[in-house]
C-alpha cells in the first residue's frame, strides 16, 4: 500500500483549527466538515465510564450519516454527569449552526483530563467564524486534537480513484478496546453505511484493537469514518484492504509515538488454540512491563518473553512446544532458551522496530500485538501530568 | 497483631547463608532447616513456564513433609529443560547429604535470571559445610534470597505459645497468582499438613494473591510453610489469623519494596457483583500505569481511577453508582467527580501509604489490591537488568 508522501483530504472535505484557550497555548479545537452529508460508521470505547461525547456519539451514529466532526483537546468531558452531556450537545450545536447543517450530523470528540467541565464560553468563541477558515491542509486540525502526542498524524492513500485519509491522535491511556485514541477517517468514495460499518470493524480488529501503549483504556476512544461519495462508488474489497492498511499504519504510528516511547514493538503469535487465545498471548507480551523495559534497554532477556507467555494461565500453552524469535533470531526452541549470538541480538534490539514472533504449537490461532517500550519518559509525563 | 521487634526463628529451626559466587558479591545461597521433619504445605506459581525447582517442589509437597529449604538468588533455573530439573534435584540432594536427611524432605528455590543453567560447581562448594554454620539469626538467610530487593524481610509473631516466622523476598515480576516472590514460613506449632494447606491457601488468597508490583507473574513463585511441632498443638483458629496477618504484612512489605517503589498502594473495593469481580476491579486499579504514576507524582487525577474501574469491561459496573475515596476523601460520588480540597488531597498523597477505596454499589463482593507506585527507578532497574 503506497501512502501519499503529502497526505491530503479527499474531495469535498475541509478542516480548520484554532487555539480557543483550553490549552495554555497551541491549537486545541479542530473542525472537519464535508460539503455534503456522508455515510458514516463509528466505534467507541467499551470503558464503563464513556465520555459525554461518546454517549451522544453513540446515539448519532445510529442515523448512519455524519457531515462534520468537532473535536477539542486538553479536557475530555468525562465523569461530568448530565451537565457534561449538555455541554457535548451544545458543542455540536454550535458547530452545526456555524456550518448551517443539522446538529444530528455532527460528531463531537473531547480528549484530555477527566472530570472537568468544558469551558463553554471559550468553545463558543472558538467555534464562531471557524467555518470561514475551512481549508485543504489537514495538518493544523491534526494538531488541534493532540494531547501528549509529539507529532500530528495524517495518512492518506488512493484506492479505485478515491482518496482515503486518516487523522489520528494517541499517546497514552491506550489499549485494545481502543484508546484515547481518536481516529477520524474521511473518504470521497461512495459506500453504504452498513458496508462501512462492517469494513471499519474488520479493520479495527486487526489494528486498533491490537494496540496497547500502557494497557489502560481511555474513556473517550473514537474511530469514525465518513464517506461523502463525491468520487462515486468503489469496489468494497480493494477499499477494505486500503482501510485495513491505513488503520494498521495509524496504529503503529500511535504506538511509536506512545508516551515516552522510543521503539515500536510488534508481537506476532501463531499456533494458538484459537484466535482469541492468540490475541490474549500477544497482548500479554506487548503489555508486560518487563518485556517493555527490556525492549527499551536493548538487552536480550528471553526469560521475560517466556514469563509473559506463561502468565496467560487461562490459555492452552504447552511449555515444550513454545518457540520464540527476536528480530528473526530463534531464542526459544521446545520451550527452552537456546544459545544465540547475544552481541548480534543486542545489535538488532538497537533498531527502532522490535519484532517478537511466538509459535505456541497447539492450534491454528493467531494474534497481533502492537505496542512500544516503557521508558523514564512515560513516568515523567504521567507523574507530572496534572489534573488541574 | 503484634509483630516482634526483633524477629526470630521458631524453636528447632536454624538457618545459614553464604556467598557461593553466583552473584558477583553478597550472599546468594540460603539454607533453612528444622531439627526434625515438619508438616508442610506449599503454593507455587501458575505460570505455564514453572522453574525446575517448582516442578520438583510440586512433587515433594505431595508427601506433606519437609525438613529444609535450600535457595539461591541471581539465577532462577527456569526454561532450562531436563538438565535444569536434574540441577534442581542435585541441589536438593547436596543439601540433604549435608544435613543427613532424606532428599525428599528438601524444598529447592531459585530466583533470578531465566534461561540460564545453575553453576553447579559453585553451588556444590557453597553447600559443603553449610550445616555447621546453621544458627538462630534469620537475617543473613533473608539476604541470601534477595535479588533487586533493597532490604531483607523477616517477620515473626507469637500465637498460642508458638512462634510463626516469615522470610520473604520480592521486588519485581510480581502479580497475583504470585510472584518471584519467595516466602518461607516456619512455625514450632503442631498442625496437621491438610490444615496447614487449607490455612495457607486462605491466607494467600487474602494477601499474596492481591499483590501486584508490575502485573508480571514470575515463573518461580513459591510460598511454603513448615510446622515442626516442637511447642505442641495450637488452636487452628488463632493460628490461622496470625498466618493471615503475617502474610498480609509480608505482602505489603514486598509491595513497598517493589522495584523503584516509593509508596505502598492499597485499593479496597466493596459493593462488587461478587468477590471475583471485586478482586478484578481492585487489580485493575492497582495495576494501572496511569494510577501508579499518579500515586508517584502525588497529584490527584481522579479520572484515572474511574478509567481503571471502567476498563473492566466484563464486570458489572453501573457508572452512576460508583463512589471513590482517596486517603478517605470522597472524590467521586454517583460516578461523577465531586469538588474536593485539591491542596489537601495533594498533601495526603505525599504520605508513604496511599489508600483508594471504591464502592461499586451493585452487590456484596469485595476485593483488595496491594501494589506500589511506578517510577523512573523501575525503568532504570529493568532496562539495565542484564540477562548476562
Amino acid at each position: 500500500m503506497d501512502f501519499h508522501e503529502n497526505p491530503r483530504l479527499p474531495e469535498g472535505f475541509r478542516c480548520a483549527a484554532r487555539h480557543c484557550g483550553i490549552k495554555a497555548s497551541g491549537l486545541d479545537l479542530s473542525l472537519f466538515a464535508s460539503d455534503t452529508p456522508a455515510h458514516a460508521a463509528a466505534l467507541f470505547t467499551r470503558n464503563h465510564f464513556p465520555g459525554a461525547p461518546v454517549l451522544v456519539g453513540r446515539e448519532r451514529i445510529r442515523g448512519r450519516r455524519l457531515q462534520a466532526v468537532i473535536a477539542n483537546s486538553k479536557i475530555s468531558n468525562v465523569a461530568t454527569g448530565e451537565g457534561g452531556v449538555e455541554d457535548a450537545r451544545r458543542m455540536g450545536l454550535l458547530a452545526a449552526r456555524e456550518l448551517g447543517i443539522p446538529e444530528e450530523l455532527v460528531l463531537m470528540s473531547s480528549t484530555g483530563v477527566i472530570g472537568e467541565r468544558l469551558p463553554m464560553e471559550k468553545l463558543e468563541r472558538g467555534i464562531l467564524g471557524l467555518a470561514s477558515e475551512l481549508g485543504d491542509d489537514p495538518w493544523p486540525a491534526a494538531r488541534g486534537i493532540m494531547t501528549t502526542d509529539t507529532e500530528p498524524k495524517v495518512l492518506s492513500v488512493e484506492v479505485g480513484g478515491a482518496t482515503l485519509t486518516a487523522v489520528g491522535k494517541g499517546a497514552g491511556m491506550i489499549a485494545p478496546n481502543m484508546a484515547t485514541m481518536l481516529v477520524f477517517l474521511f473518504t470521497d468514495a461512495e459506500l453504504p453505511a452498513p458496508r462501512l460499518d462492517e469494513l471499519l470493524r474488520r479493520a479495527s480488529r486487526k489494528s486498533f484493537e491490537c494496540l496497547s501503549v500502557d494497557s489502560d483504556t481511555s474513556t473517550s476512544d473514537t474511530v469514525a469514518i465518513l464517506a461523502n461519495g463525491r468520487i462515486g462508488p468503489v469496489e468494497p474489497e480493494p477499499f477494505g484492504s486500503a482501510l485495513d492498511a491505513i488503520c494498521l499504519r495509524m496504529s503503529e504510528w500511535v504506538a511509536r509515538d506512545g508516551e515516552g516511547a522510543t521503539k515500536l514493538l510488534r508481537v506476532r503469535v501463531v499456533g494458538a488454540a484459537d484466535d482469541p487465545e492468540g490475541r490474549r498471548v500477544a497482548r500479554s507480551v506487548v503489555d508486560s512491563p518487563l518485556v517493555k523495559t527490556m525492549v527499551y534497554g536493548g538487552d536480550p532477556n528471553v526469560g521475560r518473553i517466556l514469563m509473559a507467555i506463561g502468565k496467560c494461565v487461562e490459555c492452552r500453552i504447552v511449555a515444550d512446544r513454545v518457540e520464540a524469535r527476536v528480530q528473526g533470531v530463534p531464542v526459544v526452541v521446545g520451550g527452552v532458551r537456546v544459545p544465540y549470538d547475544e552481541a548480534r541480538v543486542r545489535g538488532l534490539l538497537a533498531e527502532d522496530t522490535i519484532e517478537i514472533d511466538i509459535s505456541l504449537g497447539v492450534g491454528e490461532g493467531r494474534g497481533l500485538g502492537i505496542g512500544c517500550d516503557l521508558t523514564e519518559g512515560y513516568i515523567r509525563e504521567n507523574s507530572a501530568y496534572a489534573s488541574s
